[in-house]
């Protein structure tokens, strides 16, 4: 049986968001090593990583220091441009609103992430901001790559915080 | 006649609403002045400004460089935490999700806006996201105050900017 070229091209495609969200992971690993919330983010333009990023806002007391924040601003300055059109984004977990503004203001065209965030997700779990057809940028949207990784990295910091705590913090 | 206590209470906030937006008004046109789309932002801790900023998307090439997301980095650095809980932020257009998101996520109290975007605005407009409700964090929302300043600076701009446009750019 030979495979249809739209099926080599699917496979293509995948082996590449795995690879692309496992430097994503290694991201998110250095994250919960410096004790912070373990997101990590790539930036991909024209098959070139141009940003590597980490969530720091403990270690930076930045609220705006999500991983993908950073890692759009780092594209740009490398760019010289707020334009990244035609540029992939690859989070460990569903970005948040903040983060997929951010993207859609600075175009970029492919947002890929790992874990779905039930608390604040706005790319279908609590809000579904690519969708609004009202907004001038079209963003497209991969969910669940890498998605047990990404959120048993997540589960694992919490799980690490919640032991820390004394025995009457939950009282 | 005498005045009610809320009366005098709401005629005051009234007053601060004015004060402050006049202010972000001031750093609306520092933007224009730099070729910049005209927003402006302060943002408000006990009374106090602990930011003021405006729009540099172009002078810094940053997608992420809007009025409110500077003022609130900058908030944080001034008061070395990312919690700006309790604080308020004037800004003179309606947020779009990007800054609503950061505002949520530093923990504002208070989003004070002037002139609605009906074209991104995410506190009313094309999206509500201070009304979801499976959010950890309520911000409360003003909007329309000193509503015709900025939407005329806004106005004057982009007419500013077409007609610098050269004759045969919109055939």
């Amino acid at each position: 049986m030979v495979a249809s070229q739209a099926e080599i091209m699917k496979h293509a495609i995948s082996e590449e968001y795995l690879i692309f969200m496992r430097l994503a992971l290694d991201e998110a690993r250095l994250a919960a090593a410096a004790g912070e919330v373990p997101v990590g983010a790539i930036l991909i333009a024209e098959g070139a990583i141009i940003a590597r990023a980490h969530n720091q806002r403990e270690a930076l007391q930045d609220p705006t220091a999500h991983a993908e924040l950073i890692a759009i601003r780092q594209a740009a300055s490398h760019l010289g441009s707020w334009r990244l059109t035609g540029s992939a984004l690859y989070v460990t977990m569903e970005p948040c609103a903040m983060c997929v503004g951010a993207a859609i203001l600075a175009r970029v065209e492919r947002i890929v992430f790992g874990a779905w965030d039930a608390k604040a997700g706005a790319c279908g779990s609590i809000m579904n901001i690519p969708e609004e057809r009202r907004l001038n940028h079209r963003l497209e949207i991969v969910g669940g790559v890498l998605e047990e990784e990404s959120r048993e990295l997540l589960q694992g910091f919490f799980q690490g915080l919640r032991e820390k705590l004394p025995l009457n913090a939950n009282r």
